[in-house]
Parts: C-alpha cells; sequence; structure tokens
C-alpha cells in the first residue's frame, strides 16, 4: 500500500507473475554477491553483524573482479577509497553513529558524473585523465550520508547515445546476453546493478539514459522531477534535459537512496486532487514508431495484470508523439552543441566518429526552432497537467524492443527498417521534456530478455511514484 | 530628493542648464496643445474645472489634425471612442468617482499593441485588417485608471527597426525637422508626445524601441525592469527582450502613469545597500562603436553638470560590449524568426524587403548560439548585479549621434562608415539583454536636435530610478 493514500486496485498480479514464470527480481545468469539482497536486507545486516561494510566492498571488488573483465560495466574502481570508506562506516556502526539506510553500502557512479580526485573521463578521450577537484552535488550527499563510492562506471560518450557502447572505454555488455548492448547512455551503472556487483548506482538521465538500459538490464530505473537531484558537478549534455537517476533492483531499494540526493530548495509540484484507486492511463504506442509486437504485448499484459480495470487508453497523449519528438531534438540538439562548440571545432578527432556526427547535425539546428521547441514543452506540460487531473499514472513500455546486438544500428520491425537510437529513445524521451518523474519497472521477458514497463507521475509526486512502484513489486514478490 | 533617502548632491547643474541655454521641456517649433503641460497640471485642471475631458480631447484632436499630415504619428485616429471616454471621465468627475492622475488624459498606444476593436496593424501589410477582439493588459489598465486612449501609432513594421521609417503606413517624421527619421520602432508614440497632440503614449521597447524615439525627439522615454509592465496582448518581437515603455515629456509625466501599468505579480528585484549619495557609474562610449563626439560630449557634460564629483568611469562595464552584442543579437534574432517563420515561407511579398531581409538573416542564428546567449545573458546580469551593489545608476548616451535623415541606412562617424541601425542601437540594447529598468532623459542638443542622457538602475528599481530622473528634471527646471 502506497503511504500516501491511493488504493492500488488488487489484481491477482502476483498470480499472473507465477503464471508466466517470470519473477520480476529476476537475475542474470551467474550474477555477483549483490543479486541476492535488498538494500533494506544489507542495511539491517550491517546492523545487526552479517556484514561489516569492509566485508561488502570486498564482496563488491570481488564480483567486480570476475565479472567486470566480460562486462565492462566499471571503467574505474577505487579500491583504495572505498576500503577507506568502509572502514570509516564501520567505525561509525561501531561508535554508534548511524546516518541512515546508505550507511555502508556500495554505490556505483557513472563516469559523467564528477567525483573529487577520481579520473571523471565523460567516456571521452577529451576528458581522458580529467580529474575534478570537487564531487558533484549527488556524489557529496551519497558520500554524506555514508554510502561507499566503488568506482566510476561507463558512460555512453558524453552520455550522446542510447547504445553504451561507443566510449573511450569501449561498450558495456548486457549480463543477459553479453554479445547484446546494455543500452545506454548510462550503460555501465545499469550492468553493474544487473549483474550484482554492487545494490545501487548513480546514472543520468536525458531523453532516457537511467529507464533505457536499466528495462535492457531488467531493473528499475528511476528519473526523478526535473531538478529534484541536483545535477551541479554532472557534465551536461543538454541542461533543461539532464536528470540525475538511479538504478535499482528494485522501486524500494531507488526509495531507499532518493530522499538523500533530493534537493532541499523547494521543487514545483502538481496540485491534484488525488483519486481514491489508483487510475492510469495506458498510452498506446503506435504513434511512436515501429515495436517488436511481443514486447508491447508483454509489456501491456503485464500493466493489465497490474492495473486491471482501473487502467484506460489515452490515445490523446499518444496523438502528441510528433511533437514530443521534434520538442526534444531541437532542444537537445541545441543545447549539446552549445556544450561542445569549441572542442569540435578545435579537436573533432577526439571524439568517436558516430558522436561526432550526430553533434555537428546537432549543430545546424536552428535558434528560432529551439525557441519554438521551448513553447511547445511549456504547451506540452500544460496538456500533460490537465490529464492529470484525471490520470494517477500514465503507463507504457519502456522500450518497444528487446536489447540488440552490440553496434546494431538498425533493425527490421513490423516490416521495415528502425533505427536502433530512435527505437531505443521514443518511449522515454517525452518524460525529459516535459521534466515529469517516470520510472520504469521490469515486466517479464521475451525471448530470455529483460523488458520493462513505464510508469509516469505528475511533476513532484517522486516520493508517491516509488511508493506505488514499490508496493506493485512487493506484490508481485509475494 | 526622491522620496526613497538617497542624496542627490547639488552640482549646479539648474544654472549650467542656463548656461547653455536649452530647456529640458524644450519644445519642437509649432507644437501642439499639450507641450505646454504637465500631467500633473491636466489633472489639476480636471479637477479644479479649468479643463473638462471632452475638451482635452478636442484640443488633441485639433493638434493631431494639424499637425499629423506632416508627422505622421498616429496611423488610426479614435475619435468616437475618444469621445465616448471623455464623456464617461467628466461623468465620473461630476459624479465625484476620482481614479487617479490618469483620468481623463488622452494617451497614444502604439499601434503593435492589442486595442479591442480598433484594428491593429504592427506596421504590417499581413495585419491591415487586423481588429483584436480583446485589449492588452497595459491597455485595459490605462483604460480601467480612466485614461483615453485617442488613437494608435506608428511603429516600425513588426517593431522590428529602431529608425520607424519602414511600415505599412509610412514613416513617422521627427518634429524637430521633419525630414529627419523620428527613430524607431515606437517613433509614432514619440512624435505624438514631442510634438504635443499628446501628454503620454505607451510603446515597445526590445532594443532601444521606446528609448531611441524619446532621446531623438527630445522627450524622456521609460524603460521599466522586465515584465514590470505585462507584455500580455503586445505583438511579440522577440519575448524575452519586449518591455512595454513609456514615452512623456518628463519623468515625472512617466511616473504618473506607471504605478498603473506595473504588473501587480511579484518581481524580482535587486537587494543593494542604499548609498547615503547618489553614485553614477559614467560608462565609456569607445567600445560601443563609431559615435558623433560632439553628442557624445554634450551629454557627457550633461551628466557632469548632473552628478559632478558622485561620478566615476565604470570602464569594466564597456569592456562587456561585445558580450552584449553578440547575446542581443542571437536572442532577438531566434525568437523574432519564430514568431514570423510562417508568415515568410507564406507571405513574404507582404513584409517591407528591409525587414524581410533582417528576418531572413535571423532566421539563420543557431540554436547553440541562442543557448549561448542565454548563458551569456545570466552572467551579464550577475556582473552587474556586482556593479549595483558599488553604483546606485549607471549613466551613457541614449544614443551617440542626433536624428538621421529619413531612410538614411550609413553614416560617416569618426572619419568611417557606420550602419545607422546598429548606432542607434548600441547603447540601449544592452539593458534589454539584462532586464534593467533604464530611462532617457533630455541632456542638451546638437546642431538643434535633442540628444539623451540614458541612466539605467538594480533590478526592480523602477519607481525609484524614475523618482531620481524626475528629481534631476525638476531641478534643472528650477
Amino acid at each position: 500500500m502506497p503511504r500516501h493514500g491511493t488504493m492500488i486496485p488488487d489484481t491477482g498480479a502476483g498470480r499472473r507473475r507465477l503464471m508466466v514464470g517470470v519473477k520480476m527480481s529476476a537475475n542474470p545468469p551467474d550474477a555477483g554477491f549483490f543479486a541476492a539482497y535488498t538494500v533494506k536486507e544489507l542495511a539491517q545486516g550491517l546492523r545487526d553483524g552479517t556484514f561489516t561494510a569492509a566485508e561488502l566492498v570486498r564482496e563488491a571488488l570481488a564480483s567486480i573482479d570476475r565479472l567486470n573483465p566480460v562486462l565492462n560495466a566499471f571503467v574505474l574502481v577505487d579500491r583504495e577509497g572505498a576500503a577507506r570508506a568502509a572502514a570509516q562506516a564501520d567505525a561509525d556502526f561501531k561508535a554508534g553513529t548511524d546516518r541512515g539506510p546508505m550507511q555502508g553500502i556500495p554505490v556505483a557512479v557513472k563516469d559523467n558524473i564528477d567525483t573529487a580526485g577520481l579520473v571523471t573521463t565523460v567516456g571521452s578521450a577529451h576528458f581522458k585523465t580529467h580529474v575534478p577537484k570537487e564531487d558533484a552535488e549527488c556524489v557529496r550527499l551519497l558520500k554524506e550520508a555514508g554510502a561507499i563510492v566503488i568506482g566510476k562506471t561507463l558512460t555512453h560518450e558524453f552520455a550522446y547515445g542510447p547504445t553504451a557502447d561507443r566510449s573511450l572505454q569501449g561498450a558495456a555488455k548486457n549480463p543477459w546476453d553479453p554479445s547484446r548492448m546494455s543500452g545506454g547512455s548510462s550503460g555501465g551503472s545499469a550492468v553493474a546493478v544487473a549483474s550484482g556487483m554492487v545494490p545501487l548506482a548513480l546514472g543520468t538521465d536525458t531523453g532516457g539514459s537511467v529507464r533505457i538500459p536499466a528495462a535492457l538490464c531488467g531493473l528499475t530505473g528511476f528519473k526523478p522531477s526535473y531538478a529534484a537531484i541536483s545535477a551541479s558537478g554532472v557534465f551536461p549534455l543538454s541542461t533543461t534535459l539532464d536528470h540525475v537517476g538511479i538504478l535499482a533492483r528494485s522501486a524500494e531499494d531507488a526509495a531507499a537512496l532518493f530522499p538523500l540526493l533530493r534537493d532541499p530548495a523547494p521543487q514545483p509540484k502538481h496540485k491534484k486532487a488525488r483519486t481514491s484507486t489508483l487510475l492510469t492511463g495506458w498510452i498506446p504506442t503506435g504513434s511512436f514508431g515501429a515495436s517488436d509486437t511481443a514486447v508491447v504485448t508483454e509489456v501491456r499484459q503485464f500493466a493489465e495484470a497490474l492495473f486491471g480495470q482501473a487502467m484506460r487508453d489515452v490515445a490523446q497523449v499518444a496523438a502528441l508523439t510528433e511533437v514530443f519528438a521534434s520538442a526534444i531534438a531541437a532542444i537537445q540538439s541545441a543545447e549539446a552543441y552549445e556544450v561542445h562548440a569549441e572542442r569540435v571545432a578545435a579537436h573533432p578527432e577526439l571524439f568517436d566518429p558516430e558522436v561526432l556526427e550526430r553533434l555537428q547535425s546537432a549543430g545546424m539546428v536552428k535558434g528560432w526552432e529551439y525557441v519554438r521547441a521551448l513553447k511547445q514543452r511549456k504547451q506540452l506540460q500544460a496538456t500533460l497537467a490537465v490529464f492529470f487531473e484525471r490520470f494517477d499514472l500514465l503507463a507504457m513500455p519502456t522500450i518497444g524492443i528487446v536489447a540488440p546486438p552490440l553496434q546494431e544500428r538498425t533493425l527490421t520491425l513490423e516490416g521495415q527498417e528502425a533505427p536502433v537510437a530512435r527505437t531505443l529513445l521514443t518511449m522515454t524521451r517525452p518524460w525529459n521534456v516535459v521534466g515529469l518523474p517516470a520510472i520504469t519497472i521490469p515486466a517479464g521477458q521475451v525471448d530470455g530478455l529483460p523488458v520493462g514497463l513505464q510508469l509516469i507521475a505528475p511533476m513532484g509526486w517522486d516520493a508517491w511514484l516509488l511508493d506505488v512502484a514499490a508496493t506493485l513489486q512487493a506484490r508481485d514478490l509475494a
């Protein structure tokens, strides 16, 4: 039951999950230590003497040593810093100092997020040896909460791509099938959690970069409301679309971390009447480009099992797809090129060719198109606010396909060629344009690969969304 | 003395003005009825029976009938509506209903500001017969205060030009020399006030469009802080630069109107310590492009006479000129083209060729350049906020030349060719980029043509700026 008082109808979802034989917390083969624990269990274990923080760090390092050579999740492991932080956490426990649920918990940090004294490459040769002087605000808060930064995870170069297979450090590999992409750009963070190297990771999400790899790797991926977690100290991709997010094994795990990262500044929040029973609007995917029908069907059935009669189709939101797509293209392109203009001019050879080409094309977007896109964003926000007068949640697949093979750039879907990047982004990026909180939760498998259900909530309803997702997942796990 | 408590040093400005033989409220030859009155005198006269509102309207119409055929200030005169409003004002006075200092006062409204039921052309063939259904917010407030809208004044086509000599209705003429331009884009409003057709007019100012014609016509022109007067119902030129402003014969007159138009929503306001004596920073003009040395010298001497020892050069602000110029070019271009993109595509032939060319070039600005300009704006705002910790006012000429001949597009200044448009805008447009309140006050004459001193205040200090300017002018008139 969500603590906020909206009833979630019991539609027998647990039974249905058993029927199809897929556990939501399903693990890829050969997963590491943390695949077996929730954050709550780890926190409890640290307090009842089952584990020490030093032991958790050793387990993390052992899993990384065993799995990372194949999966390429971590691009830097801070053994010394992690050991030091673990010793501090253990000393704190011993002294009776308890900073809350993250104390002593190992966490991975995406490599576009500044870590003081640790090389932060942003996946790019331009920043091969770049060592930030200060922690990003979200890292500072992590450490303040007693969490242990284990290392830095692979990002698609400059976080500018949803495949995480182009970066200074190569490709992250999907733990469900290492010949396939993890999805990105926060690929390393997703792989690190999905493979059980760590229980939690920070990622960033500008068009889906937390939710895409989370969905393709069978995780929960949470992108909060815009600016709910400060992006200060995060290398910008597109400043009005960039969100810091969380990759976790469940919404409950993500919910343990989120309150500690939340920006204390007052955030906009949609004032809506709460319905007595959760009413969910399903967004039909037809207008979002070609999909794998089996994936969409699987996710839809999963959602029906969760929400039953309390779910209605909302074709009107789907009708906005083109506006969403053109708005995000203009906004992201103009903002991204602004960040890189001087680098593209001075050292184009230091970019991955695909990223460079994308940037050069981004640089061609016109100023008036950007201004138009900002107007469209405002209209979309207003339109969605109206939908949320009636619905509590919007739901749709996170992605309409399973993880494609590494380096694949086009797929045949519904009998036509479809670009992989667009297909990965098409259902996640609308929620960056409007800044609404969105979460992906595991929704079963197709061909042995995970698929995700995406839930979108009104502006500022971050904790509520995590709570609803956790309730749905708990029921399923029961 | 300003009511807000900062001492203005007495430097004998009044004596100096008498020496050079130019009264600040100097009138052009052959001026109309309102050249002889302050708004206060008119308001008093309406209350003590010297005038009725109907008489003031008749005087306005008589002046318009006599002068407008040459000067082309008004593009539409609403005889019927003005008579009706005057009858209402007189009935109100008779009934003892007093809505304040604007009741019964004739006002002119620039033709890019919506007036319900009155053709509003924005100076363009595209809107030749356009009749808005509602009043712009500023017009609604004018009427609510009992002011009488006499008619609509010429604007440069789409307010996109500082010369007011290209529009559906031709050129406004400078009352000091009708072979010269009024300056623009609010040329008609400036001419209407300067020639005594009306005591006050509304204009708009996106890069100087209130201050430029005010300075060239010998008026006071006030551009308040960004959004201090709502631009709702004003045809946009560049939405983050557009300001509604006031053209008046003195700051005192402008101050009678401003509080009635001010948006009641909370506005940002710079929190600065007030100095005990007004400290003014003079911005050297060397970096703003070529000027007429005689104009700059005249304005500088005027400022020295006003402020004396309490004025210091602030070369650091002048050093920002290039950033100001590139930021406003990108912002205005992108925003302006966004407004007109579909019109340029569908009916280019309905634009004035010069305006069309400017728009087409504006459409080429890149999205990333606009994003960069928004960043620069924030930096400039921060830098100026620091200056205003030390200074109360910034001062510089409003324009570095006197009114050029109509249709002139290049001038020879300091031995080189200089484009007229850039020369007119270079010192006014910085204050649109950062949204600070700025006022031009008459500062003498060069070759028998008016020149203006521009004063710039911290964000939100609108009433204070008007008060300081009024105090300076009152002393001068004494």
